[in-house]
């Protein structure tokens, strides 16, 4: 029998991407990435230019398609690859990414009468406009001692869909009665894929407060926040709900025509992308927490035991790897402070000097920061650039740097920002083991692990804990092209199950990061201070970064 | 008679300047600015490269004689005065700048054998490296309830004559023993004019613990302080101290042939450069707050009473205006953050940008931040990046900015921190307040009033107060040529005292800033929540500052 291939879609925040992925062992034979045309949509509606409020970021379902039309002949073209060895398909995409969908599964953003309201369009993972919503829910939910409540670190995400859908209640009543449906990106794709609009157990469980006995909450908690949202769950959110590796369906003909694969090829229910990332890089036993780094960073784990983590995003049976209780916690910013400290805060001399040593900005700030010991900066800051994920879940809270003096440097502020990223993901580990659950090792994937060693050398510091470094730099296509593997079973050359896919098909480096004493004996010091100001701030002693968005807001 | 003229020559931290001055109405006929070729020494000494510790900044004192060599012959030809009509020279110079001096007041950095010793040259005000000696001084002073503390609001600053020179004890007491006297950089300009080594009451009071009727503190005191230190007072610091508008002396032949005036020209005892600046602006009445605004700021004020204010720099008799008591508060750095910031922390899209519309950094941030509203930033900072002058007077105080988010531009980080200096004056303008002198009216002087609007109008918004903006841009050389003008007197055609002359010859612009009430409001709201920071950051409930910089100084 010949090899067999199965393809991972990977949709993230700029672009999407497909992996041809050899099932023998992993290797990755052809990827290819389609940016998005329209990007992150957040100051004004394409065409019609209708202005976006602050905090608002929405995606065009367009560019979505526009991936599966180039992306995935590409890979087919440029690895040789027959079509009939490609068995099956995996999506993994970002979320909560939720879109209005009519009847037919047309997003409404497609019909001229919706197009021009910007609550038509998809509202994307870091779309933030909904935080009163995710306010009030919490405080009715724990006011009626909401049993799904604890599952979720004690509070809902305003980026996930109820506050997401309640916004929309608000300002758009029209746009939510016009919809049939609400979808996650994740679903519509397979949808469009298969032509069967089925939910993936994954992002409802994560996102849409789905529990695989309790299902969705009750309609008297849904009309205690909104008598409009009554019926919610059992109209706007129906449609089965199936398990991770499922086969959501076969290609239906009009798509392998587009594609180039063909028709019936396999293709599993979707899953969030950081999820995807665990089989991905190999993590499938209890005590092996995942960083998925990029923009942001989510911290996966799985357990046999259903314990309650402080401020985790969530626990969802099956959510991750069928057969264990999956953990999801994460930070708002990671790559993207990093960013933004490049793009509004490097200096021009910064940028002349890199270019005459010929290195990039971000290569040069690594080898200075990196020339710099711990706690030589003088520095400390509150990573909360986007707010504060886990495990305060609160999106209002705000960056902070403390320690500056006429003697800072760029590169000592850079270093600072890294070091903060690590203390928050030191807190979730803290959290974990509190709950219950300990962490024995960490494993590093997404964009940033392969870039920055001094990043991952700092995380080792930090937690005290050895790092693995994926092998493959996207982990979740490669998890994405399993779960299409599982979907299409051993019988056509696949998987029964992503543990064994993940055995035969994951990969780490060689080289792991591990803690140098000496500077996870300053890191101590410094997490105490991290700490003292994490919980000045975030837990009620000073709520100034509310205050000051507050006031922000009323001008 | 012909018109008379006094030329005031102006210390800096990096140039000297000579302005020749109109005594009938404070006309600038002619000024010229020399810089230092050495700048502020804070890495290596000069020649031999021996490093510097952090904190260190030292000058040269041939630098100072430069100055005097070149702008005052500048003067002298740019105006075509003739030397006969320059009745009087008053000198300001940044304090505390000192320096040890041998028997015949020779610099001990020009001996050969001593100039490969830091410790030999002159001491610029901002040496911050004796911070240690001050905390020790100031623990032995508050327990044994020495007199002088409360004239220095409690403390002492680390910037001072005493902890400066114990510093030296500490670690050169070879220098010690080989300094026949320490003087202050005023008084040593002073004696090369004059050849006569006399002591200003204005540096003596303000920054060697100098009074007029106690004189300097007890040999008991110094003997706690240090052994070594007992006899200090009567020493290194012996010296006949001579009220503010007194003359020193007359024009030595060499000095006059080195800058082309008279010999015997009337040479004005020195004056703390902020402190020349009072009369310069005209601020000669109780309740007139005078703002030197330029790398820091010093704030002046005078009454007929004698009152204790928290955390001031000090509060001399006659130490500003003969016959009345002038207080000095002060902020470490101002326009030394703005620098920084730009240096430091704008982006090369900005410099691109400014270039792109025929604009300066500065003058493009200032344009972007003044489009903002006061609280639309969302951020605040606490202004310590050189530690807290008045009113904590804690030179390991740091800089601290929170509200930082993934949208936060450059243009706004500027604003916050112009608000962040304004909101410390506010701090002050209220210790004065809480003390018992009301503050009626500000004087705005120095270097950035003239080059910053946007500046002036949040210092008003934020302080609920007009601000007058001097018409000089030296206004501290014009105060110090109308001391000149006093140590000439009216018989030479000059004055009687330095009220009459700043009567005559001090100007403010027509335009003054007037607070906005809508902004006032707005500002209101956020200085208490920089209140409520400035309390638990420096005032011990979270010494995480001092902490963070012991352990950047422990590694």
């Amino acid at each position: 029998m010949s090899r067999k291939y199965a393809i991972g879609i990977d949709y993230g925040t700029q672009s999407g991407r497909a992996v041809l992925v050899d099932l023998a062992d992993g290797a990755e034979v052809a990827d290819h990435v389609t940016p998005y045309p329209h990007g992150v949509i957040d100051e004004e509606l394409p065409e019609g230019g209708v202005k976006l409020g602050r905090e608002w970021a929405l995606q065009h379902p367009g560019d979505y398609l526009e991936v599966l039309r180039r992306s995935v002949p590409a890979v087919l073209r440029q690895s040789g690859v027959r079509p009939e060895d490609v068995i099956g398909i995996g999506v993994d995409f970002t979320a909560c990414t939720i879109l209005p969908v009519n009847r037919e599964g047309v997003p409404l953003c497609f019909l001229s009468e919706w197009k021009n309201n910007p609550h038509s369009w998809v509202k994307l993972w870091k779309h933030h406009a909904a935080q009163d919503e995710a306010n009030r829910l919490n405080a009715i939910a724990a006011e009626r001692g909401e049993r799904f409540l604890p599952r979720y670190g004690g509070k809902i995400s305003s980026e996930w869909m109820v506050p997401k859908v309640w916004q929309i209640v608000n300002e758009a009543p029209e746009v939510y009665d016009a919809a049939d449906r609400f979808v996650e990106a994740a679903d519509w794709i397979v949808f469009r894929l298969t032509g069967n609009l089925v939910r993936s157990c994954c992002p409802a469980g994560y996102k849409s407060i789905w529990h695989k006995r309790e299902g969705y909450p009750s309609r008297e908690f849904f009309r205690a926040l909104d008598p409009r949202l009554e019926f919610f769950a059992e109209t706007k959110l129906r449609g089965e709900v199936l398990p991770l590796g499922a086969k959501a369906g076969g290609l239906t003909p009009e798509m392998a025509e587009q594609t180039g694969l063909l028709p019936g090829t396999a293709v599993a229910v979707g899953i969030v992308d950081a999820h995807a990332a665990v089989p991905g890089v190999g993590a499938v036993k209890p005590g092996q927490l995942v960083m998925v780094m990029g923009t942001s960073t989510c911290h996966m784990m799985i357990s046999t035991e259903e314990k309650w983590i402080e401020g985790i995003s969530g626990v969802v049976e099956d959510g991750i790897i069928p057969g264990y209780y999956g953990y999801e916690a994460g930070q708002a910013a990671v790559g993207d402070i990093f960013e933004w400290f490049v793009e509004q805060a490097v200096p021009a001399c910064v940028r002349d000097e890199a270019a005459r040593e010929g290195a990039g900005v971000h290569a040069w700030l690594e080898k200075r920061a990196a020339a710099c010991k711990p706690g030589q900066t003088g520095l400390l800051a509150l990573d909360w650039w986007n707010g504060n994920r886990s495990t305060l879940v609160d999106a209002d809270l705000s960056g902070l740097i403390v320690g500056c003096t006429l003697l800072t440097k760029p590169e000592e502020i850079y270093r600072t920002l890294l070091e903060a990223t690590a203390y928050g993901t030191r807190k979730i580990i803290e959290a974990f083991e509190s709950g219950g659950l300990k962490v024995d090792e960490l494993y590093a994937c997404g964009g940033l692990p392969q870039k920055n060693r001094l990043l991952m050398q700092i995380y080792a510091d930090v937690t005290g804990r050895e790092i693995k470094i994926a092998a493959s730099k996207q982990t979740s296509a490669v998890g994405a092209a399993m779960f299409g593997a599982v979907a299409a079973g051993r019988a056509a050359g696949g998987y029964d199950s992503v543990v064994e896919a993940a055995a035969n098909m994951a990969r780490t480096k060689e080289e792991t990061f591990r803690p140098i004493p000496e500077n996870a004996a300053v890191y101590d010091k410094l997490y105490r201070e991290y700490s003292i100001l994490h919980d000045y701030f975030g837990r009620g002693a000073n709520d100034v970064m509310k205050r000051l968005k507050a006031i922000r807001d009323s001008i």
